[in-house]
């Protein structure tokens, strides 16, 4: 259930009770500027991933800067943004289940909505929904360019999209192109040879469409980790980042090593000591519950000799460097999360500070949207 | 923010909206049962800890067996659970900012309401708001007795506890002794021994109480992996399990090796096949949003030869083994979680089912209060 915000616009950074997410609204819009900046004029649109903020607040910031829509990753998702008054979302997911496609294709008399599809019955039930509600949806075709998840074959892509365009309530809109495995390599060569090696299968995928005399407009993927090979690719021209907006400690290593654009941590979850054992360890009130640990423990930010080592459900343990002085009982620390994702998944509210003041309490309105 | 119900009560197990938390009634009433059987004429009382399920409807259950109470972990937990009518609560945890003292001091008005304390200022604080509001909160002092997280050393627990008998608006109500590290070790031996060892601390806490004129009426801890060990101890008289509710794939390794009193899996994530790349992998609609991973990756309920293998935010990736039928698009799957107490926290409803039907659809009222 929703919960009480922990702050209010107006108040000193001291008055946010915590645990809460923060961004730190300088750093935030730097990076909004600088990819908006780094698509500039390249012939490429940006379409970022909203599933790494799930609030409308950030989205418009993002359309403001020349975003041409969202993305979003689920049905439910997609609809709070909608109802928030984003008029462009692509759902990069197959959605199978009829109810879903239905409130879809309803959302789709006030926006522009898309989906994927990698099954012939993905196709046909998203045209049956679209046109029990009198709308379009516009459909892309998946192709597996390497993640080894969903999606077609490259080979097999022409197919499938051949029956999107004759489906009568979708249109056939492009193909989705996203190397999920390849955000999260390690050394910036890793990332370029697995996008080279996806950029051989669109180019199969595209060879496919053409045998089938199908037409693509739009060739769309690419993420916080890979996004200017795809830029440069000459094959897609819609790019979908999420993570660049707050970047996260499993990012930063990824992007240590070399890159030309480096994006800041602009999002931290803020947490209290609230017990001090002893002079080395203490207890902060952000555990499992406040972080997701899939992509390893939060780092620290203010304080370099303190490591975050341990988590329980509703504890985090701090451990201080012998050269550190001790934290104090009620002491503030700065937690960046390992994967922003699901760990903004956690809070119904992000906290906007701007210096030393809360500037705005934005809504995380796609907080727990699974359906 | 609050997100719709996946189901309405009377619907039938196929109308569930994936992904949906899904609790197997008849079996989570067997759960329920056989811990307040256990107790039952030993001399201990229950009080079950509500971090795990997070739902007042189903702390009423656990109160209508005989629990004294239940245990909460946060303030606004706490408060959501006296707000539905549970009136006897005990914060397991340290609280030391003053907004969040002041809420739970003006909730002491209309329940008993407990939390813990390992410093003075701890003690003095709660006092202090306890003063403002004009209420008294039960005040334990938090002893570590080998879990080396929160806690103060066993020879101090006398000091803080007279301290606490001296402020004016608490009420010393016993120790707090919970030896959360013991839960998840192995084999019933090495749980068994750290008993031992946190009981021969309690001891130690109890006589440095006893040489500072202080009585101890409640020794207050234990948990689904080692509580019959504690309510044998004769030093232990109120007990605080909470995931036996519903078990979780970590807590049925732990209790596999030989325990006479075996709990079921009660709770699972209905799944639904959205894509099935190949025979032998089909990805799901429930990845890392949908589950906390701290404790390893969820088990297939149904089909023994099916693995849920990997996991990014909104998918999961399922390998069936070459003997086992191929999933199949549109097919559900229940998957039960690594650790409970995370996933829950994740969900906004708790979707009850007997048989065939849905019967309730629960409000995790404390979903996310993380203050």
């Amino acid at each position: 259930m929703t919960q009480r915000r922990p702050a209010e616009p107006g108040d000193p950074l001291e008055a946010i009770e915590t645990p809460a997410l923060v961004v730190d609204l300088p750093a935030l819009e730097r990076n909004l500027d600088a990819m908006a900046a780094a698509v500039r004029g390249s012939g490429v649109r940006l379409r970022p991933h909203a599933k790494s903020h799930k609030c409308p607040d950030l989205a418009k910031l993002q359309m403001r800067r020349g975003a041409v829509g969202i993305c979003c990753q689920k049905t439910d998702e997609a609809l709070a943004f909608i109802d928030a008054g984003i008029e462009d979302v692509l759902l990069t997911n197959e959605v199978i289940a009829v109810p879903k496609l239905d409130r879809l294709a309803a959302a789709a008399l006030r926006a522009t909505v898309g989906l994927i599809a990698d099954s012939a019955p993905g196709v046909e039930l998203a045209s049956a929904a679209a046109a029990r509600a009198g709308s379009t949806l516009d459909l892309y075709v998946e192709v597996d360019v390497g993640a080894g998840r969903c999606g077609v074959q490259p080979g097999a892509a022409g197919d499938l999209a051949l029956l999107a365009t004759q489906s009568g309530s979708v249109r056939f809109a492009g193909l989705h192109c996203y190397h999920g495995a390849a955000q999260h390599l390690r050394s910036p060569q890793e990332r370029s040879a697995a996008i080279a090696s996806a950029r051989a299968k669109v180019e199969q995928a595209l060879r496919s469409l053409a045998s089938r005399g199908v037409t693509c407009s739009i060739v769309t993927g690419a993420g916080t980790g890979t996004w200017r090979h795809e830029r440069d690719s000459g094959v897609w021209n819609e790019l979908q980042p999420g993570s660049y907006v707050f970047m996260d400690a499993d990012y930063a290593r990824n992007t240590a090593a070399g890159d030309d654009l480096r994006f800041e941590h602009s999002l931290y979850v803020l947490a209290s000591v609230m017990s001090v054992p002893d002079a080395r360890r203490s207890i902060c009130d952000a555990g499992l519950k406040a972080f997701s640990f899939d992509s390893g423990l939060p780092l620290v930010g203010d304080r370099f000799g303190v490591a975050y080592v341990k988590a329980s459900d509703e504890h985090g343990v701090l451990e201080a460097s012998a050269d550190e002085a001790s934290l104090q009982l009620g002491e503030r620390v700065r937690l960046i999360p390992g994967h922003c994702d699901p760990t903004v998944n956690l809070y119904d509210w992000i906290v906007g500070v701007r210096g030393s003041v809360v500037e705005c309490v934005w809504s995380v309105a796609a907080r727990g949207a699974l359906g």
